[in-house]
C-alpha cells in the first residue's frame, strides 16, 4: 500500500490549476426541473454490480485512469469501477480538501467528468434546450455546492454552450457573477463535436472578448484533438497503446500554435489561454521554431501577424505541468511568468500524497523567487484568487 | 539577393545527414529497360511552360519550397518552378559540391525526391515489377552517377522495396555492396501506402535484422503522419498552414515512440534509427515523460520493455537538426553521442549558405569535444564515412 501521509503537510502553499471533479451521483438529478426529471444524467448500477452514467441513451463509465489517487502503481488499472472503490476525495469535496491538506495544496481548480474534461460530451447533447440545463447545472453545482464546501480553496472551471456563441457569452456573465473564475473549453471542438466550427474561427470573438473583459482565463485540456487515432489501442501491437498516452500531451502544440498563427491572440491582446496537462518540456522547442516558421515562412504564406509567436505566447499563455524537469530548467525561455503548476488529483498521473517532493526534485537550485511564481503566485494573480 | 559567398569557407569540417536531391531529368529514362522505355519517369514541358514529372499516370511538379537554397525569405514560394529557376547545385551533383565548398559542408547525405522524401511515392506504384525496377533504378543512380561525382562527399540514403521484406533485404545487400551508406524508410507507411502493414509490425523484422548484420542506419524524414491533416491547408482560416509547417517536426514524436514503445528496438539491439528533420528540443521532454509513463503506466498496460524508453533511444536512436538552440542547451539529457547536424539543402529551412554562422550561434558555449562529435564525428562513426 501506497505510504499516505497522516498529518497536514507543514507548508500549505501549492495552487494546482489541473485537478479533476468526479461528480457525486445528484449533480443533475437533484436540480433537475420536472421537465427534465426523467432525463437527468445519473448513475445506474447494472446488473453485474458496475456503475454507470445514463443520460439521453449513452452511459458512461467511471473509474479507470480517472479515480486512482493513493493507489500503488502496480495497482493501477484502465477497467471502470465504483464510487466505494475510489478513494472518497474523488467524489466527496469534504475528503479533498482534507487530501490537499495532507499534499499542501492550498488550492484546486478542477476540470469535470461527466460534461466531458473539456465539456465536449454535453456539447454533442442533441436538444439545445436540454444541453443547455445540463450545462447550467454543473456550473450551479460548482457554485452552490462545490466550492463553497472550502472557501477559496476548491474552485472548478466553468463550461459554456459553445456552439451557440451569443448563449455561451450570456452563460459566461451568468457564472462569473456567481463565482466562477475560469471556463474550459475544447480545443479540438470541430473533430469532436458534430457540426462544430475550428475553435479559432472567428465565430466565437464574442466569447473571448467577454473574457477579456472579465479577465476570464481560458483553459483547454489534453485529451482530444484530431491527431488521435484510437485504433492504435486495438491495432494488436503491443506497445502502441503507450505509445499513445505517451504522445498524448503535444496535442496542445497544436491546440497553442492554432490559438496563436490564426490571429485569435492579436484580435484578443487580453486573453489568456492555458495549456494544462501538456507539460511544458516542448515549449521551448514550440517558441524557437515558431520564431524560425514565421521568419522564413510568413512572406509567401501571408502571415497576418505584426508579431513572432513567442511574442503572443509570452504575453497571454501559459503552460502547465506536474512533472517536467526538461521544462523546468528552460524556465526562462518559457518565461517564469507562463508557468503554472498542477497536481492533477485523482487521475493515473497525480502528484498526490507526495506533491512537494515532486516539486522539491524538479525545482532543485530554482531561486525561490521563481519557484514561488511557478508552484502558486502566477496561478493567484492569473485566477485572482485570494 | 542573398549575399552568398564565393569562396570556399575556411573550414570545411561539417557533415550534414540531411539534404536533399532533386533528381535530373534522365534518371530513370536513361536506363530503364525496353519493357518500360515508355514508363519511366519523365520530366514533360506542359503547354503553360510549367514543368512536371510524370509516370504511371501521376503528375509531380517540383520547385516550391523544395527549391529554395539561395533566395531571400522575401522571394520564398510554395508554387512549382523548373529546372532552370533553382541554383543548378539543387539537380546537378558537381555544382552541389562547389556549394558544399561555398558553405563549409565535406558531407552532405541526401534523401531523395521524386520516389518521395521517404519512399513513399514508389511504394504507390501498382505494379511490382515496375516499382521494383524503378526503386532500383534509384539506388543504381545514386551508386553510378551522384555519389561518384565526389567520392567520400555525396551519399544518398538507399530506397527499398519494402511492402515485400524479402525483397527489401536482398536490395538492401545489394545496395550497400554497391557503396550505399544507410537507407529511408516511411515512418507512416501504413498510412501512406494502401495495404501496408505499421513500419513497427515484426512483418518488417527480416529487414531490420539485415541492417543490424550490416551495420545500416535507418533514417526517417518529417513528412508525412496520422496527425496530419491536409484540410487545414484549404479550411479557410488564415494562419493555419504556418500552424500545421510549425508542427510538423513533431511526427517523429510518433515515429521514435512506436519504435521504442513496441519493442522493434529490443528485438533489434544493435539497429539505429535517426530522426531527420524533427527537431531535436522536444527530445529532452520526450525522454523524461516516456520514462514517467513507463514508471505509472506499465503495469496495466502489460509493457513489454524490460528498460525504460530512454534507455533504447540513447542505445540506438539519434535525432538530426539544424535549427535549435533549447536542443542544444539539454544536449546531455537527449545524449551528446545521440545528435547529429543537417543542413537541408536546398530546402527553405536550409542553413546553406551561412551553416557555419548557424551552428556558431546555437554552439556559442558547448565545448569543442561536444561541438565535434555533434557537428560530425557522430555521423562519421554512424555512417562509416572516411
Amino acid at each position: 500500500m501506497l505510504d499516505i501521509p497522516t498529518k497536514p503537510y507543514p507548508k500549505q502553499d501549492l495552487i494546482s490549476v489541473d485537478d479533476h471533479i468526479i461528480e457525486p451521483a445528484d449533480v443533475w438529478t437533484s436540480r433537475a426541473p420536472a421537465k427534465f426529471k426523467d432525463r437527468a444524467p445519473k448513475v445506474v448500477v447494472k446488473s453485474d454490480g458496475a456503475e454507470v452514467w445514463q443520460y439521453e441513451g449513452q452511459e458512461r463509465t467511471h473509474g479507470g485512469l480517472s479515480a486512482l489517487a493513493g493507489r500503488e502503481f502496480e495497482e493501477y488499472t484502465v477497467k471502470a469501477f465504483a464510487f466505494k472503490d475510489m478513494r472518497p476525495g474523488c467524489y466527496d469535496a469534504r475528503e479533498r480538501v482534507k487530501d490537499m491538506d495532507l499534499d499542501g495544496v492550498r488550492v484546486q481548480i478542477c476540470f469535470p467528468e461527466v460534461p466531458g474534461i473539456n465539456g465536449e460530451s454535453f456539447l454533442r447533447l442533441e436538444d439545445p434546450a436540454f444541453r443547455d440545463w445540463a450545462i447550467s447545472a454543473y456550473n450551479d453545482w460548482l457554485t452552490d455546492e462545490f466550492q463553497p464546501t472550502a472557501p477559496g480553496r476548491l474552485y472548478g472551471h466553468g463550461i459554456l454552450p459553445l456552439l451557440e456563441p451569443e448563449k455561451a457569452v450570456a452563460e459566461l456573465r451568468r457564472i462569473v457573477k456567481r463565482g466562477i473564475k475560469s471556463i474550459v473549453v475544447c480545443a479540438w471542438i470541430d473533430a469532436m463535436v458534430p457540426g462544430a466550427r475550428r475553435l479559432v474561427d472567428p465565430c466565437y470573438d464574442p466569447v473571448w472578448s467577454t473574457c477579456e473583459e472579465m479577465d476570464v482565463p481560458v483553459n483547454m485540456h489534453i485529451g482530444g484533438g484530431r491527431g488521435v487515432d484510437p485504433s492504435v489501442l486495438t491495432a494488436g501491437i503491443p506497445g502502441l497503446a503507450e505509445a499513445f498516452i505517451h504522445r498524448a500531451q503535444l496535442n496542445n502544440f497544436e491546440t497553442l500554435g492554432d490559438v496563436i498563427w490564426t490571429g485569435m491572440l492579436e484580435r484578443h491582446p487580453r486573453l489568456k489561454v492555458i495549456s494544462t496537462e501538456g507539460g511544458i518540456g516542448w515549449l521551448p522547442y514550440f517558441l524557437e521554431w515558431g520564431d524560425h516558421v514565421y521568419e522564413r515562412h510568413r512572406h509567401w504564406a501571408k502571415t497576418n501577424l505584426p508579431h513572432p509567436p513567442s511574442f503572443y505566447f509570452h504575453r497571454q499563455c501559459y503552460g502547465a505541468f506536474l512533472d517536467d524537469p526538461a521544462g523546468v530548467k528552460l524556465r526562462h525561455t518559457i518565461g517564469v511568468e507562463n508557468l503554472l503548476w498542477e497536481s492533477d488529483y485523482p487521475h493515473s498521473d497525480t502528484t498526490w500524497p507526495f506533491s512537494h517532493r515532486r516539486v522539491d526534485e524538479q525545482m532543485a537550485g530554482v531561486p525561490d523567487g521563481e519557484r514561488r511564481k511557478i508552484t502558486w503566485e502566477n496561478a493567484a494573480r492569473l485566477y485572482k484568487l485570494q
